[in-house]
């Protein structure tokens, strides 16, 4: 075993000095299926770290003795965790935004145990940055809300918002299926783990924020420091990097909508967009689905519009290029890796390097 | 640059063909001032899962027409988060936990920007696995007792208890000083970062949790999985590995205390403590806190009273060799690398190797 990893390290230092291959890029790594090679992978830099913010003073934070109801939080940061590869010339960086009722976990290991979009893309040569929406996972809610309608200073119907996707009814929403239990043929999502999918699930407080989401002056902070980042987002993330670019245009380098639960509406002026390259992208079923048909109908409309207006906006269904029975949660599906290859080939092809 | 990074691999490549050092160890690493060199990180393996989990099923997940309230979710999971380093012979497994109103983020990178333990000991050699404590940061909570209120099936005293700890009475069971916002002599927490560090904190639904709380078997089931790790944990999570322990001691190594908000009662049996490498670390003016002088007295009394029934469990307080000032975040003081490198030394002394 040793032996092994001292002729990895070795191949590695010598296919570097040969300059032939960057032993991070994913034409080196990927076999024939698509599944990179398991070798080491090499990080230049990593870490976590929060951008935005917003101090509240409160004086309904706790009702136990031992922590004071009186002081200040912050609330409204974003949490993100990023690692940079030791490619010699990295790519862009990506920025990876989750939907609903779910985390950045999203894009790490799959509920099956391969690798996640963020390791794939990091060893294709990107730096990743992998966030939690405002008010989820990692990035602070606030409880005020809740402890004054607990200690009689507000009335039941004052609660915040906050509310969780039982699994049978997220089972349509993701596109595992018509409706829970049934199954789409050919469907590519790992449902032998699918109860490690469920525990990916956490409270979502998106209906007690304002519009537009704290997350999207964050990520418009985020693309800014990054100084030229493509913004992937997913679900009901959809419209914040549309959201973000409407906010400012600055360090943004490219937009990837996964399955968006909205895109602008094609009424709205069409300027933020103009010239940014932007790929609105679907799995399979989707016009089966009352959910997302009609989403995907207005996103059709966006993309019209916001190509008449001199967009450069395309709009990609997965079975059109070849990957069939893609779920809604298709960073995970089975053919996870090789929708990634495919996307890091659409991001190579449309969004300018540095 | 390509040309130093080129050098630099092909350097790493030699190094361990020659087996004269692991280019991740801690030797080869720390700077004079216990600052591990900034190269780039070799990692073997990395990614996120789960363990542990319960599957609730409620009419009360949600009050919008868009979700539905019946349905089932999964509660008392644990996320965890690994990397495993390349190095030939890594250590054994760490686990980090963390305290009251954090998540795993505690352990990454500093408030000020620097390297958090998670990895400095990777680089150390040590496979690192941090998590969230159940019912916190990507771990989820349910929603279902908040929306019971909200929908006027239960009254407002039956909401459960969450809070946060406001920055003022934080001030002082962080230990920056003895009250808001005075700052002990000679404190080495990066103070002038405190924003990034307040945006660390998160609300708490500990006791609103059973005992022992979830995160006690889900540990145990991570021990497991890792057969032999070491279970670091912080503050308000110290009792946890004694109580993980106490349930089996299948898959534990060892346990690092770092400054316990309890330690096992003196009065227990100790025998699920027996001969199980245990330190229980603390930094400065513990004795002037009127929070943590009666813990620290109070595992002053269970070690002597493991000790005395054949235990191995030592106390250290960090002045006592050789670290002054550090407040109750260690992990983050602007020392938290040199503390971590004599950390580093201990677990080599006391914990067995495979």
């Amino acid at each position: 075993m040793p032996d092994r990893l001292i002729a990895k390290a070795f191949a590695m230092g010598l296919a570097v000095l040969a300059g032939a291959v960057s032993p991070f890029a994913a034409s080196a790594q990927l076999s024939g299926s698509g599944a990179p090679d398991a070798g080491p992978l090499m990080i230049a830099r990593q870490g976590s770290f929060f951008v935005g913010g917003r101090d509240v003073r409160s004086d309904k934070l706790s009702t136990l003795p031992a922590y004071a109801p009186e002081g200040t939080i912050t609330v409204d940061q974003m949490y993100v965790r990023y690692q940079v590869p030791a490619t010699a010339a990295p790519h862009r960086p990506l920025v990876f935004i989750h939907g609903c009722c779910l985390t950045g976990k999203t894009w790490e290991t799959t509920p099956d145990g391969r690798m996640g979009w963020d390791e794939f893309f990091l060893r294709a040569g990107y730096p990743v940055y992998v966030i939690d929406q405002a008010w989820r996972g990692r990035s602070a809610a606030s409880p005020a809300a809740i402890n004054a309608v607990k200690t009689g200073a507000a009335a039941p119907d004052q609660l915040p918002i906050v509310f969780s996707a039982g699994r049978e009814a997220a089972w349509a929403i993701f596109r595992f299926g018509r409706q829970y239990p049934d199954v789409f043929p050919g469907m590519q999502f790992p449902l032998g783990a699918q109860a490690e999918f469920w525990k990916q699930m956490v409270p979502d407080w998106l209906a007690s924020l304002p519009t537009p989401n704290p997350t999207v002056p964050d990520l418009s902070d985020l693309a800014q420091r990054l100084d030229g980042a493509v913004l992937v987002s997913h679900s009901q993330s959809g419209i914040y990097p549309f959201q973000t670019a409407a906010l400012s245009r600055k360090g943004i380098a490219g937009i990837v909508a996964v399955e968006p639960g909205a895109c602008p509406a094609a009424t709205e002026p069409m300027t933020p967009y103009a010239g940014l390259p932007i790929l609105v992208l679907w799995g399979d079923n989707v016009d089966q689905s009352p959910r997302w048909a009609p989403r995907l109908a207005a996103c059709r409309d966006f993309v019209a519009a916001a190509n008449a207006a001199g967009g450069k906006v395309e709009m990609v269904m997965l079975p059109d290029v070849g990957f069939h029975g893609n779920s809604h949660m298709l960073m995970q599906d089975a053919n996870s890796l090789d929708v990634a290859h495919w996307l890091d080939g659409w991001i190579g092809r449309h969004v300018s390097a540095r």
